[in-house]
C-alpha cells in the first residue's frame, strides 16, 4: 500500500489470513503547509460517519508538532473486526463521502493493523 | 523525517513550536519478511527500557494484517510531554540500546504528534 487520492483505494486492504478480534486503522495523511483547516473540515465529515456505523470503537486524530513530517496528520481507529470495517467502506454513502473533489489534496495511506503488545502506567488515560 | 537506520537519528524531531501537554509517538518500522520474530525480540528490549522512564504513559504495538504494508509494525506512544520524551531519549542508556547492529535491519520513521481529536463509544476499551 502507497499513498493515493484515487477513491476506490481509500480503504485498506483486507487481511490476507484470517483475523479475529479488533482491529486498528493507522490512516497517515499527507496534507500541504497551510491546508490543515481545509483538511480537518473534510475529515470530520468522514469521521461523523464513521462513528455512526456498527463495529466502529474509537478514533484519534493526531497532527504532526514537527514541520518535516511526510504525513502531518494520523487517524488511529480501532473496530471491533475487519469485517465490520470493510462493511462501513462497502455503502453508497462511503462512496460518496470519498469521491468529493477536495480529497485529491490529501492522499492517505490506510493500513490495518492488530496491536500485539500493549502497556500502560497505571491511571494512564489510554 | 524519513525512514532511517541511523542511531542518532531514531528519535522523533522535536516540536517547532512552544508544546504543553502529551504527545504521542508514532513509530513506523520497515521489517522484511520472515524477521518478525528478531524485530520483535529487539523492540522488546528496547521498550522495557521507555517504560521504567519518567513521564512514559503507555504504548502500542502494532502489526499489518496485509503483506503489502510499507511499515508492518508501528509502535503508539504517549507521554506526559516532549520534554519527557526527549530526556528519555538523551541517556547513555538509550544510546547504547539504540547502537545495536541488530537494528541496521530494522529501518524506523519516528514522529511526534498531538491528538487533535478523539472519540470513543460508551464502553470502549481504548
Amino acid at each position: 500500500m502507497s499513498n493515493t487520492v484515487e477513491p476506490d483505494r481509500r480503504t485498506a486492504a483486507a487481511p490476507d489470513r484470517p483475523h479475529a478480534g479488533h482491529v486498528t486503522l493507522i490512516n497517515s495523511f499527507v496534507v500541504p503547509e497551510g491546508r490543515d483547516e481545509a483538511f480537518v473540515a473534510l475529515w470530520t465529515q468522514a469521521s461523523r460517519y464513521f462513528r455512526e456505523q456498527p463495529g466502529f470503537l474509537s478514533l484519534r486524530l493526531h497532527r504532526a508538532l514537527s514541520p518535516d513530517a511526510a504525513y502531518r496528520f494520523v487517524n488511529v481507529a480501532e473496530w471491533v473486526s475487519h469485517q465490520a470495517f470493510a462493511a462501513a467502506h462497502r455503502t453508497a454513502q462511503f462512496k460518496e463521502l470519498i469521491a468529493r473533489p477536495a480529497w485529491r489534496e490529501f492522499a492517505s495511506n490506510p493500513v490495518l493493523y492488530e496491536v500485539t503488545t500493549q502497556h500502560a502506567v497505571a491511571g494512564a488515560q489510554t
